[in-house]
C-alpha cells in the first residue's frame, strides 16, 4: 500500500443537466480523485485551497473515508473557487456558465511534510507552473507521477506544459485535447508524439467512448460502461484518474498489464460518478457495489477464442 | 459449417479520402459481406444484380474465393449501381457525390435453388421489402437471420422495415440509425425498444468507436482497433457484418458467448478493410494476419483481476 498525493481544486459546482439542476455543490478535480482512490483504501492526501465559505461538513465527510485533508489550504476571507455548467442533451458538450477563480487565483501548492515521501503523486489539471511547484516540494522521487491537463494551458502555458511533462510518467488527457497537444489526428499517432515529450504512458479518455492507454507500441482499451441513463458527467474523468492512481498504490505494481487493471477500475468508478448529480454517488460508494460491476466489465469485455 | 446467403449491392464505387480518390472501382455491401465471409471457407452465395459493364475479372476473383455469384444477375444492357462519395477529414462523415441506382431500380433478388436451405441469411441494406422477398423464397427456415439497414429507409419506408424486423433475428445498426428508429438517446435504451420491434440481438456499430451487442440485458462491446491511418472507411460496417456472419455459419454456434467471438472477427476483419482504398486489402487477406490480428485484438481487450 503506497501513499497516494492528489493536487486539484476542491471547490463548488452548479450543474445543470437534462434530468435536472443543483445549487453550489461539492466539485473539484481534488475531491473526486480522493473519493476514487478513497474506494482502495489507501493513504490519501490533498493538496488544494478553499476559502472560508467551505462547510467544514465536507472535510469532515473526506476524513471519515481516511482522506487526509491536511493539505487543504483553507483562507478564512477568501471564496471558494466556483464553476457552473450546462450540459447540452447529448451529455458530450457543455457551456459553461460561470467561473469564479476567486482563491484559486493565488493558489500556491504546499505538500504536507507526511506526504513529501508519496509514491505516486496525482498532479490535476492546473496551471503547469503550479503543478511543478508540488514535484519540487518531493523530497523522495515518486513512483509514478501522473499529470492531467487541458486544451486552456495549451492555448497560453504550452511552454511551461511542455517542461512540467518532461518530469511526468503518465499523461490523462481527452481525445480532442491529445490531438492539439500532438498535431496528430490520429490517436495512435497523438500518443506517439506525446511519448517523446516525456510520458512514457499516454491514457487518453474518450468518455462515454471509453479510454485508451499506451506505451511505447503496446496498447489497451477500456470501454465506458453503457448506461441507461448519465445523470451528470461532471467529475466522471477525475474519478477515472483517482482510481486509475489507488488501484496502482494499493496493488504497489506500476507495470503496463497492472495499469490495464487500473483503467479497468478507473472506468468502473467513473460509471457510479455518472448516476448521480455531482459526488453523491461516490460519496455512498460501497465495495460490493464496485466488486459487483467488474463482473459488468468482465462480461462486457472478455472473450474466449482460441489461438493457436 | 453452415451455407451463408448474402443479399446486398454489388456495385462500382468512386471514393475521396485524405489519402487519395480511386476510379471506379468494385464495391458493395454484397461483395464485402461475401469477402469477409469467405475468411472462413464457409459456402457463401451472393444475390444481387449488375449490368453489362459488369467486368467478369471481379466475378472470377471472387468465384477463386469460393463465393457463389450465381445469384448475381447480370442485366446485359444496362449498368451496374454507381456511388461516389466524398470523406471529410476526420473520417467519420461524408458526402454522396453521386448515386446512380441503375439497374438495382428494378432489382427484384431471386435465391438459388442451392442457397433456399440457407442456415444463416444476411440481409444487407436494401429496401425493406426486398429483403423481406428473400425471406419469402426460403424453404427451410433459418436458423439466423440478419437485417443491416440505414436511415434512408426509417425516412421513406418504416412500416415496410417494421414488417420485416418482425420476421430477423439480429438487426445491426448504426448509433444514429439506433437513435432514430428508437427514439432514444441512450443506446441501452434503444436497444430495448428495438428488441420489442422483433430481433433478439442488436449490434450497434459506433464505427471507429466499436460495436456492442445486445441480448435482453446482456451486453458485449468490441472496439475498432486503433490504427495509425484509415485510408479509407468504405465497406467497414459490410466487412464487420460478413465476419460476424461468417464466424457463426463456419462455427454453427448461434449463443450469445459465441456471437461475441463473431462480433470480435467483425471488428478484426473490418481492421484490415480501412487499410486501402476499397475491397483491395480484402482481397489479398490472409489467414495467417487475421489469426496474428486477433492477438492484437487480445492484447487490447484482456485483462487479468482476480474476481472474489
Amino acid at each position: 500500500m503506497s501513499k497516494l498525493l492528489a493536487v486539484g481544486t476542491v471547490a463548488f459546482d452548479a450543474i445543470e443537466t437534462p434530468f435536472g439542476k443543483t445549487d453550489k455543490i461539492l466539485g473539484g478535480s481534488g475531491t473526486y480523485v480522493s473519493l476514487a482512490a478513497s474506494q482502495f483504501g489507501v493513504e490519501t492526501g490533498v493538496v488544494s485551497v478553499v476559502g472560508g465559505d467551505f462547510p467544514q461538513s465536507y472535510l469532515d465527510m473526506m476524513n471519515a473515508k481516511g482522506i487526509d485533508t491536511s493539505g487543504i489550504e483553507i483562507i478564512k476571507d477568501g471564496k471558494t473557487f466556483f464553476w457552473s455548467g450546462k450540459y447540452h442533451n447529448d451529455m458530450n458538450s457543455r457551456d459553461t456558465l460561470i467561473t469564479e477563480l476567486n482563491v484559486l487565483e493565488h493558489f500556491k501548492p504546499v505538500v504536507p511534510q507526511k506526504f513529501k515521501d508519496a509514491a505516486i503523486v496525482m498532479l490535476g489539471n492546473l496551471h503547469p507552473l503550479t503543478q511543478a511547484s508540488v514535484l519540487d516540494q518531493m523530497e523522495t522521487a515518486p513512483k509514478l507521477v501522473v499529470l492531467d491537463t487541458m486544451n486552456f494551458w495549451m492555448d497560453i502555458a504550452l511552454d511551461d506544459l511542455h517542461a512540467v511533462l518532461k518530469r511526468v510518467d503518465v499523461i490523462t488527457i481527452n481525445d480532442e485535447e491529445a490531438r492539439q497537444l500532438s498535431g496528430e489526428y490520429s490517436l495512435v499517432n497523438a500518443a506517439k508524439k506525446i511519448h517523446e515529450m516525456g510520458p512514457k504512458y499516454v491514457v487518453i479518455k474518450k468518455g462515454e467512448h471509453g479510454a485508451l492507454l499506451f506505451n511505447k507500441g503496446k496498447m489497451f482499451f477500456a470501454p465506458a460502461l453503457p448506461l441507461a441513463e448519465v445523470y451528470d458527467p461532471t467529475g466522471a474523468g477525475d474519478t477515472f484518474a483517482g482510481g486509475f492512481c489507488g488501484y496502482l498504490a494499493k496493488t504497489e505494481d506500476i507495470s503496463f498489464e497492472n495499469m490495464k487493471n487500473a483503467i479497468i477500475y478507473g472506468s468502473n468508478l467513473a460509471s457510479f460518478c455518472v448516476e448521480k448529480f455531482g459526488s453523491q454517488r461516490m460519496e455512498e460508494l460501497t465495495e460490493a457495489e464496485v466488486k459487483n460491476r467488474l463482473h459488468d466489465f468482465k462480461e462486457l469485455t472478455q472473450f474466449d477464442i482460441e489461438l493457436s
